[in-house]
């Protein structure tokens, strides 16, 4: 029987302040990428999201970003060399293992957050960066990847184990990359036509471009969001419907 | 023959800016106490004294402070619980773990900074919180605590293995605590005479406070500073004074 | 006829993250106290919040706080200087300023936050530390104190205007200071109850302490809170029920 | 009889960390630009720096940066809207501004910083951004320009008082831009050569590109540095030259 991964990003929270519906999303997803304090998240945050998905036999994965806590990981930042993002990788990766260890979880993946993430699709080096210090800090953990994009052939050229993801709420080029959002369609909102497209993208092991172009990829996870109400209903949408057509909703990779 | 440890706080700059003369003090002392970001260092400044020390045999370890990077971790901060407190140090912690990794090194050992490494030697509750957290990333992490005081009891109380420090240019009380920074004598500047001083607590075992009592206490290790060109110097002679006495300056675990 | 000031802390989100109903509240009270982006706020909320004030006739003032954005100001934080204090004040107060004047709106007041507050309330050289930067800066800025305690000797001293404060939702103690939060009724959550206790003190000119004590104070200005459902709704009951009274709500001074 | 000022960059430092030397740098120059506590500063230095130009006739001004304190300004960051940008130099301005009225100063001029600096010179959206925050807190600060650049014509278009820039020890393109730093011969490093291109960039009025084209520009301030003690050589020497040939240095403008 086929089965999948939902990801979606949490614990972006900072000190007294909430975001997302992360006790809602930890009963939909199989695995959670946990911000580690730089765009977002704090150790009080991040250990108490470890735990929970703990309980709750959820994965947990280090979502590193760029530091850039007012403008959330979402501003473009240039200027440092792919020997320095390796360090502001590790760190976040480290302090994300050690507040999941006082939790008693463990983190199994690393999936890179907003600009910077997006970065490291369009860019080998930074890619390869973000993988090198992954494997540097251990070897076993999975690098979340783009098909097609500069994050899948750098976890292959450094022979890190990689899990596909697709996105439930976007459109796809030609190229297999990702609508921008500056394209209308881009982003799609309605529940029910997001799940169908899930579903088919993995029973099918393919993207289906704007233009209906079908592109077979691996997929191992879907990223879904739970930032707002609906994004949250949707989510829970698309694992209703995999679960009704016989996919099961499970992590890549358990602790 | 006789052996002890010389630590020295380490890794104290941040971005662009300098502090301290790390790398003269890496050839004095035989284990480096790191700044994890917090209240000074940096990811990048955090690997590279990592991988300095592992190229000179000096063992690494954390140097967790409050977060506080405009004090320099030297206000003290209210506030938190203990709870909250441990999530912070795990953090650090795990922060510099991994970018010792990255620098093929290993942190061995944790040292509080600052207004935290104070108020933990004063009060308990603190002072084991620090310690939670050190023993659930890794019971084999040595705790550096000062003798007689909140965190000696402790590592004791939580089965921590501990390196028990003294300072080489601070005076102690009868109580065996510090003499206070704001009496006069709290502290030595006299390089010489800090040097005899320490060579006799190594010798004899014990600490003299300035009325002259004698307090035998175990000590695994010398705290030197590396601050300035004078306390550069200062390491240096006692280091020197410690070998020509025949006691071997040497870590007190090694990665 | 008789009239007092509805103030209330606003601007509190930072970046991406929200806090409280500022468009609510800044339809309930005449004067808006605008955190400067060292305990929460950022130039874009500073901004927007002077913006929609001036368009609602509220008056504003820079509500600074420590540097502690995690902790939300409302950590102590030990160890500055009066003189660097001073300086921190004159900072946030002129960031504030400043924002004020892209908005088209006027600066008129200058309240504390949190921690820093409650210290400026029990500490005399704190709160002219605080008026030292008022005055430096404007002295006709409005320095918002409380009747009986520090601020208000201090804003006596340095011949600073003031307005004195009173709580809606806080009971008072013998000696006029607030019921400490530890204690079992120092906060009042019953909004009827709150509104008919702040008409009393505004038509008497006297707190009530717990014990019945009698306390005749000035009353200029009355903080609401606004950060969830329940205190907007109580800051709109205590509105609704001064005017009902015949007293007038308007800010204490006018930009 | 000729005159020009000269500027340089101070109150670098952070907290505890220090950066160039700024009093000897205050003996040289006849205008400073003092970071905001952005990309470095903070409100200590800032009032100090203020203090000692205001004791020698050193006119200051607003040095605002992109809020980067590790990367000290110096990395590219986008994604903020041009009205943001406004917001984020407002709050700059004003924090200095408040510094200086504690000093007994008063601010007479904005120059941008780092990589903020140089955007603003090639974007016509961001130099006017830059220029309406400082327009709208007082319509009488001098923006620091450079000739023929976007910033530029962005003082032309508000109507802004500006002061035309050029480099002691850079190099010029036949567009009057700055030769880039990747290319060889864009930096000068040897003080008497510089101190030569400036005296004839003043008597001429006009730049020397490296090919040899003059173009004709209005001189209003000379960039001078003094991060190291080459830099503060280099500047003695640029001041000693002008003033030998008979160049009055002067501020700009005076507060």
């Amino acid at each position: 029987m086929a089965s999948v991964d939902l990801n979606s990003d949490m614990g972006e929270g900072f000190g007294p302040w909430k975001m997302g519906d992360d006790a809602a999303m930890l009963d939909i997803v199989s695995s959670a990428n946990i911000a580690c304090g730089w765009h977002a998240g704090d150790p009080i945050i991040m250990h108490r999201t470890a735990e929970i998905a703990k309980a709750k036999g959820v994965s947990i994965g280090a979502h590193p970003g760029f530091g850039d806590l007012w403008g959330f990981g979402r501003r473009v930042i240039r200027g440092d060399s792919m020997s320095d993002l390796e360090k502001q990788m590790a760190y976040q990766i480290g302090a994300m293992q050690a507040c999941a260890a006082l939790a008693g979880h463990k983190v199994t993946h690393v999936k890179t957050h907003g600009a910077l993430g997006n970065m490291c699709n369009d860019d080998d080096e930074m890619a390869l960066a973000v993988g090198r210090a992954i494997k540097a800090i251990d070897p076993a953990l999975v690098y979340v990847t783009m098909p097609g994009l500069a994050t899948e052939r750098a976890a292959e050229k450094l022979g890190l184990p990689q899990a596909l993801e697709v996105f439930a709420d976007r459109t796809y080029e030609d190229n297999g990359q990702l609508t921008s959002r500056s394209k209308p369609g881009a982003v799609i909102h309605d529940a029910p036509m997001a799940a169908e497209r899930v579903l088919r993208m993995v029973e099918d092991g393919a993207i289906v471009s704007t233009s209906g172009k079908i592109i077979k990829v691996k997929i191992d996870t879907i990223c879904v969001h739970g930032d707002n109400p609906a994004a949250v209903a949707m989510a829970r949408t698309v694992r209703d419907t995999l679960e009704k057509a016989g996919v099961t909703v499970k992590p890549f990779k358990v602790a």
